[in-house]
């Protein structure tokens, strides 16, 4: 069997495995992982250094499936190089209910699935993350630690999402040499040919954005070895364009629409194996070929082995760290010193936005905490997520925990969502709330992979001001709360914003926003606790014997709360305040807490700042609502609350008025 | 006074008004206003046809202030060529609560405004359907009636955005010629230099994807008015790099940062006008250049009497239904053509899919309706969205009704919504729902700007299937439903489906979504009416006498919540079901017709395949809810909605639990 004989076997049996599976399931995209077998068989039996006995080994390569409607392709990768829990039963099972191999490659459901992709464009715009914590980690810890490449399969779906723009042009301007991504250019999408949507010379725009290019033939083993060896010794992020053709071997699919995301079919099915001599029953791998595949993963561990020997020989302080830093578990004092900075809080009473409060929390984490890289998308000064310990990281100082981002909120979201699934680092990074909805698709897959990306979002409601109804959220977290699996966190005061850093950075399979303030607020929580009381996600802050009203807010409606609540007093109404910094946090509180601080008073209120949805589960569907019905308007803060009616004064007017009813 | 002097004068009009705007509300951006000064000057005196006399005629050239943090150009530039709205007040009223000019510029808020802006890419998005609409409409018109120009001011931030990379790639690929964007190169973004985070070639990326170029000096008059007609000359979409200054003449200001968004101070102002020789009081325009400016505006507004002489002298059909299609109202028909196919539906009972009941839909309204411009971001035959009408718009033919719109779903949104700005046409385009994420910043500007924006959403819910939840929308019904002023329809049969449809043609001034299943549905609205059932919101689909259960639903789970009260008929429990097609329709009907539908049973139920939140108003805090509270999974419809318990069985027999408790 000549080499290339070899290589065509091997990368066959990614092609039968994908079909068969698709047909097995009868559902599924089987034109990729045949147009892109020999690209994946080339990288994965010569390049990629992995180990599928010790997956999670921090110095792996990553490939990232961007495309991940191919997910066949991975699947059946992750099993002929000798992945454990990845089975033939695995394959076999393709898109049931209940097994590893979902429709769409998901994180954590199999070892060696980097990312959840599906959505366009989000891998690619995760893998700039995994090469900033690269980059980033090679300058912490070296050379023999972390050095390693990130490679990208994307598709010409990836390549049209605006998603793939801001990735590219970060990933250019940081010079992020080590990611090598590689396009399936096969020349077609869903409605047919690419040119029916798109004219675009990809090859051009990459290198306008600071890439290295080349163009190959996809099924060229030897093209691809040369192409991949090109990119490995660039000084640049590379884009290898590989010619490809959409389902081939198939000799009635191939090269169009229909072979992209429905089964071939029994029929065409066999005369692909005719076509392409493959002479096995369905999920049959033959042995040499099986052995072929199984020799690649054994010798892609050696690099493993290697690196454990050198490491199992460092010193136990520094090992220790850094396996600290892998299990993502926090340091020891990090505790301490939230609860010192607290005590002093409580103390000196800041009057500060909670934009500052979180900045000032960040000053006492990341002094303690060597792991955290900041950023914003281009609003550092309004965000406040820079601290005097983060240092730029730029092209030139990959040791830098600080990232400018630009104007890119959806490419910075996805590579938090990169530098959090590479382990070592914990990432945040800051924009208005009202561009969430930017970020929104990286957010939300922040949720589905439980990962720890923390969203720092300021400017949270009409409180701006005078950049009116387009930067004023109203509806962000009410819409940020449907999210399953995501802590929207509000605080209150300063003391409040440092508990919620504390209980983001402690989730680690939460991801979690922080809504901020930028005008001023009082401190509130003047009387210290060592407990985090915002990680209870609700409680009592003032409290009244036989309260008539309970007032539930979030942020800086609290203070309006405890406003209204001293009204009400005067007018001989006992009204409870109850802070909720964090609704899904409550929700996760045993029911006698909950019951306990939802209480049974007959009047109950909320006060926020944006639209009702969500809080009707609190104050019920008879409950008063204080809060926005519609966008907001330009004009000064000042003149805004009293317009839509949040004021301490229309609270307690509405309390009283349902009581004389 | 030389023309250059002349220009200056002009110039330095918008520069003192908008420095001085934003001094007097101490909030602003004054750096944009005096560095695009000179482009603007240029355009509006020498090139933009408009008239401020008529400031909706059609054939008007579009300027469209996409980096919309600089207002105050805008605003001085309607007044200076003669708004009449545009007073001098409502410049001193600056981001003032009520008045014209507010922090961004806001869609009807004061004539001249074309689209809302603000949030960055957008006004860019927005462009590419101006402009398509401008060629679809010269298609159907002739030279004579439409053709004009769409002009875009961009920012650096606007160009980072990924939806840019969206909108240029589909303008590039229409070769939408008459499409003119000037990008004010001022190197300078709000954390600092530009090259803190961005290193493209900004010309090089718009030509590889087949943009005509130039770069300029964006303060030499000349240079831009050569560019301007090379740009108008070129058969590409244009961009040009003007090289400007930010905050240009102000001297300690100007070129950085800290020109951007705040304002100068008095002193830096008075050094400014020494600088600028600019020796008139704040918001004192001398009259020679206010003639100046007037007269420019009269200059520009004689294309318009000339194109209302011809206009005039046209054919009185022709007229009428031009006229019409301007207006936005719907041609007489589309009632009767709805009603005799709905009249058919209840009697065929066709069993499919809701998005193939939109497609059924679509086939009546679009042999009805001449103005519908459909499309789908790459997913047309599993949206539906394509009929026998609609031929494809192409750079070949812009004559056509359908817009293959390339995997872009974000820059789809924008575009919909300049084609509905545009006027004459009205737009539609369709992804999956889960990708609502994606469009979502669009989505929120249509209902921010109460246009006319449909978004046909498939695919959604855990009905879809194996794709597996990266492509199941979950928490996406509730999401959108935050958002003010959007419908957001959930149509049960093919009944509701035209109906659905029919609410949204009529609502001019409320975007909506529609949400249509991928699995097939039974026709449950088998009783003919003639009203429009769905236009209520919800409605009673099945009553029951002496109710004690009262079962809300919408889309896909309506036939669940039928197949509960027959359950619960057979268990003696009376039960009554109520369809909820669109509960922002619902919220808008009076009280006693929302009374006597929600009811008053004791137990109340809804079912929905998503998320809880929105639906408590509905049930209450203590109604039970039959749907997801977390992300879905992959595998066959069959498995999933047992598994997570959305059943008929499932519903009633948590009903009967309730009654027995």
């Amino acid at each position: 069997m000549t080499s290339r004989d070899k290589h065509d076997r091997m990368a066959n049996a990614i092609r039968f495995l994908s079909m068969d599976a698709v047909e097995k399931a009868n559902s599924g995209h089987p034109g990729l992982p045949m147009g892109a077998a020999d690209i994946a068989t080339v990288l994965f039996s010569r390049y990629l250094r992995f180990d599928p006995q010790n997956p999670n080994w921090p110095n792996r390569d990553r490939f990232i499936l961007s495309a991940g409607h191919g997910s066949m392709l991975l699947y059946s990768l992750l099993y002929l190089t000798g992945y454990e829990d990845m089975t033939l039963d695995e394959i076999k099972n393709f898109r049931q209910l209940g097994s590893k191999t979902a429709g769409h490659p998901e994180y954590k459901h199999a070892d060696g699935i980097e990312t959840t992709t599906g959505p366009l464009g989000q891998g690619l715009g995760n893998s700039v993350g995994f090469a900033i914590a690269e980059r980033h980690l090679n300058a912490a810890y070296g050379d023999d630690l972390v050095n390693h490449f990130t490679y990208v399969l994307a598709g010409d779906g990836c390549l049209m999402e605006g998603i793939s723009q801001e990735a590219i042009t970060l990933a250019g301007h940081l010079k992020l040499s080590k990611l090598i991504v590689f396009w399936d250019d096969n020349q077609i999408s869903i409605d047919g040919p690419v040119s029916l949507a798109d004219s675009t010379d990809q090859s051009a725009r990459f290198e306008a954005s600071g890439w290295h290019t080349q163009r190959i033939d996809g099924h060229d083993p030897e093209a691809i070895a040369q192409a991949i060896e090109a990119a490995q010794a660039s000084d640049k992020p590379s884009m290898i364009a590989c010619r490809t053709t959409i389902g081939f071997g198939s000799p009635n699919r191939a090269g169009t629409s229909k072979a992209h995301g429905s089964p071939l079919g029994a029929e065409e099915i066999a005369a692909t194996r005719q076509a392409l001599g493959w002479e096995f029953e369905p999920f049959v791998v033959p042995s040499d070929v099986l052995d072929a595949w199984r020799l690649a993963g054994l010798n892609a561990a050696k690099h493993q082995k290697a690196w454990q020997e050198h490491f199992n020989g460092l010193d136990a302080e520094l090992k220790a760290e850094f396996e600290r830093r892998f299990r993502g578990e926090l340091p020891a004092g990090l505790d301490e010193a939230i609860t010192t900075y607290k005590r002093k809080l409580s103390a000196d009473k800041p009057k500060v936005a909670t934009r500052k409060s979180s900045e000032m929390a960040l000053e006492v984490i990341n002094g303690v905490v060597p792991e955290t890289i900041g950023g914003s998308a281009d609003l550092t000064g309004s965000n406040n997520t820079k601290t005097s310990q983060t240092k730029p990281l730029s092209a030139d100082d990959y040791s830098g925990r600080y990232i400018y981002y630009g104007i890119r909120e959806h490419g910075m979201a996805a590579a938090i969502n990169g530098l959090a699934l590479h382990g070592g680092v914990i990432p945040y990074g800051g924009t208005f709330l009202t561009f969430s909805d930017y970020a929104r698709p990286s957010m939300r897959l922040a949720s589905l992979m439980h990962i720890r990306s923390i969203f720092v979002m300021t400017h949270d409601s009409i409180g701006l001001g005078e950049d009116g109804p387009t930067h004023q959220p109203v509806e962000h977290l009410g819409a940020l709360r449907t999210i399953p699996n995501h802590y929207v966190m509000r605080p209150a005061d300063a003391v409040e914003a440092v508990e919620c850093w504390q209980a983001a950075l402690k989730s680690q399979s939460t991801p979690s926003t922080l809504a901020l303030t930028r005008q001023n607020l009082p401190t509130l929580r003047t009387e210290h606790t060592d407990e985090n009381l915002s990680a209870r996600g609700a409680y009592e802050l003032a409290p009244a014997s036989d309260a008539d009203v309970t007032i539930f807010a979030s942020g800086s409606e609290v203070e309006i709360a405890l406003g209204a609540r001293e009204k009400l007093k005067a007018a001989g109404i006992a009204a409870r305040v109850v802070s909720v910094p964090c609704m899904e946090l409550f929700a996760e509180q045993d029911e006698a807490y909950r019951k306990a601080i939802t209480g049974t008073t007959p009047v109950n209120v909320a006060i926020e700042a944006g639209v009702r949805e969500g809080w009707d589960h609190l104050i019920g569907r008879d409950g008063i609502f204080i809060g926005m019905s519609g966008f907001g308007a330009s004009g000064k803060i000042e003149d805004l609350y009293p317009h839509f009616g949040i004021t301490a004064e229309a609270a307690a007017a509405a309390v009283q008025k349902r009581l004389s009813a």
